[in-house]
C-alpha cells in the first residue's frame, strides 16, 4: 500500500507518499481500507518531531479516517467486511490501509457519505470526552471555546448548542467568527481586538464561563482562570501557547474551579473504546437527526498532505481538512 | 452572651473574650448553645486579617461547634429544642451561642459526647467534599495527604482507609508520622528528610498518587503534579505555601490529570447543606460503627483561644484543638 512517510522531522516537505508494507490486524483489530483521513494539529507536531507516536502505534501520521472494513482480526464481533466506518486512530490514518482496534470504530452516520465521516472521529471524541464526560457541561451553562472555527471548535459549538448550552467563541478574523455564528455561537470574541476575559464577563452578567475548552495552554492559563465562573471547569486539550504557565491558585480556590488536561491519543484502548461508545450513544443520533454536522474546509489528495499541513499551520481553514485517497 | 472578639488584626493576643449581643435565628436557622468549638487554620488567617468573613456571616471566628439547640427560627423542621448537635458554620463558633442554617446541623453521633463532636464538622465536610465528592477516591486507589497529623489529615487517613484506599502521608516529625500510622496510614513520608515525589513513586510501583489532598498550594504545585498517577486528581484546600505557582500543563496533560481547589466557607447555603447531607449518609455510620473517630489534641477553655492559636501556629498539635465554653 501507499502511506505518507517521513524520513526525518521537518517542514511540510518531509511528508512523502511512498510504498510501504500492508499492516496486518491482530487480536481484536480490523483492517480498514481508507477512503479519507483528516488532518489534526497533532499531526503537525508529529511531523516537526515534537509528538512521537505512542508505543505500538503506526509510524505514519493520522489520528482518524473513514473507509471500508477489508479484514477482521481474530475475536472481532459486531462488524463485517465491507462495512462503511470511521475510526479513531493512534496513528496511521495517512495511508491506503490502517489497522484499528474494533472498539475505536463507528458506523458512518446515516445522511453522510463515507468520505465526510473522516471529519468526525477525532473532533467528536475530543469534544465529547473533555466537554461532557470530564467537564460535565450542562444545559443552560456557558461554554467558551477557543479557536471556535477549528475542527474541534466547529464541533464544540454544535454539540454544546444541541444540549442547550450557551456558547462563546474566540477566533482571529471576522469571517471565522461569522462562521461560528452560523453554527450557533452566541458570543463572538475577536481575540486580536478584544479581551476575552472582559467580553465573557460582560456577556454573562458577570458570571464568566462554566466550561472553557482551551487549546492554548500556558499563554491563556491566567486569563482562562479569570474567565471562569464559580464552579467552572477549564479543560485544556492543547498547548499552542506553551507548556508552563503561572497558576493563581487563590483565584481557582475562590471559584471552587477545576483544571483538567487530557489528550485522546495516549489513552489505553479500553478508555478510547469507552469514549467511542459514549459518542455513538449520545452524538451519533444528533448527527443522524441533522442537528450536528461535520464542517469540512476542503479536500486535498492524500499524496499532497504537505499542502494540507501548510493550510493548518497558516490557519487558513475553517473546520476540517480532509485527505482523500486517490 | 460572651464571644471571642477582635478589635484589630494581629497576633493571638487580639483575641478577647467579651460580652456581645445574643444572635437571633432567622428563617430556616436555629440558635445553638455552644458546648465547644474547634480551631481551624482559617481562624488564624482571619485573626491576621487575611480572610474576612463572607457577607452575612458572624464577625466572630469559628467554623464549627457542638452544643444544644436553644431555639428554632421560622420554617425549621426535623430538629427540636434540646437536641444535641454539631454544626458547620461560616463563622461565630468562638461564642456561647451561634446561629446556623438548619441544613448545616448534624446530630451528635452515637458513641461520642457532645463536646467531642465539635471536632467533626469542618474536617469531615472538607475531606468528604474534596476527596470523595470532587476527587472521587475509589477503593484500591492511593491517597496522598499532606499534613497527615492535622485535624484534616487525621480524618482523611481514617475515611480513606474505611473505603478501602491506600494512604500515604507527609508530616514533619517522627512522632506525628507514628500517630498517622496508628490511624492506618500505609506510607509515611517525613517531608523534612525525604522527597515525597520519589517516595510516593517507589511506594506505588511507579504509579504515583491517584488523589492528593493538599494544603500547601504554590510551594507544592509542581511536585504534586509530578507525584500524581495517570488520571490523578490534585485537590487543593489550602495555600500555606503561597498563592501563585508554576503549572506544568504538559505534565498534567500527559497524565490526563485534574487540579481542583475549593473551600467550604464561601459555598452558598444549599451547597453546604448538600455536603452535610452526604456526610450524614456516608460518614456518620462509619463514626457510629467505631471505624472513624475524631482525633482531639487537647481542650482549652474558650476564653483562652489565644493559646489555642499559638498551638496551631507552632504546629504543636496532632488532630483537633477544642475550645470549651466555661
Amino acid at each position: 500500500m501507499h502511506a505518507i512517510t517521513m524520513t526525518e522531522p521537518g517542514g511540510p516537505e518531509v511528508l512523502v507518499w511512498d510504498e510501504v508494507p500492508d499492516p496486518v490486524p491482530g487480536e481484536g483489530e480490523v483492517l480498514v481500507e481508507v477512503v479519507a483521513g483528516a488532518v489534526n494539529r497533532a499531526d503537525v507536531l508529529q511531523r516537526q518531531g515534537h509528538y512521537d507516536p505512542p508505543p505500538g502505534a503506526s509510524p505514519y501520521p493520522g489520528l482518524e479516517c473513514s473507509g471500508r472494513i477489508a479484514a477482521l482480526g481474530p475475536g472481532v464481533g459486531g462488524w463485517a467486511v465491507g462495512d462503511e466506518v470511521c475510526a479513531l486512530l493512534s496513528g496511521g490514518g495517512y495511508a491506503e490501509k490502517v489497522v484499528v482496534p474494533a472498539g475505536q470504530l463507528l458506523p458512518v452516520p446515516e445522511g453522510l457519505d463515507v468520505k465526510q465521516a473522516a471529519a468526525l472521529p477525532e473532533v467528536v471524541c475530543t469534544v465529547w470526552s473533555n466537554v461532557f464526560m470530564i467537564a460535565h457541561l450542562r444545559p443552560g451553562e456557558t461554554l467558551l471555546v477557543h479557536g471556535g472555527s477549528s475542527g474541534i471548535g466547529t464541533m464544540a459549538i454544535q454539540l454544546a448548542k444541541a444540549v442547550g448550552a450557551k456558547v462563546a467563541v474566540t477566533a482571529g478574523t471576522k469571517e471565522k467568527l461569522e462562521r461560528c455564528a452560523e453554527l450557533g455561537a452566541d458570543i463572538l470574541i475577536n481575540y486580536r481586538e478584544q479581551d476575552f476575559v472582559e467580553e465573557i464577563r460582560q456577556a454573562t452578567g458577570g458570571n464568566g464561563a462554566d466550561v472553557i475548552l482551551d487549546n492554548m495552554g500556558a499563554k491563556y492559563l491566567d486569563r482562562n482562570v479569570r474567565a471562569l465562573a464559580v464552579n467552572g471547569r477549564l479543560a485544556i486539550i492543547g498547548m499552542q501557547g506553551g507548556v508552563k504557565g503561572e497558576l493563581n491558585i487563590g483565584a481557582l480556590l475562590a471559584k471552587r474551579a477545576a483544571i483538567t488536561a487530557a489528550s485522546l491519543r495516549a489513552r489505553p484502548v479500553q478508555e478510547k473504546a469507552a469514549i467511542v461508545a459514549a459518542v455513538r450513544e449520545h452524538v451519533w443520533p444528533l448527527i443522524e437527526g441533522g442537528h450536528v454536522r461535520p464542517v469540512i474546509d476542503r479536500e486535498i489528495p492524500m499524496p499532497e498532505a504537505a499542502e494540507a499541513h501548510r493550510v493548518l499551520e497558516e490557519s487558513r481553514h475553517i473546520g476540517k481538512v480532509l485527505l482523500v485517497v486517490p
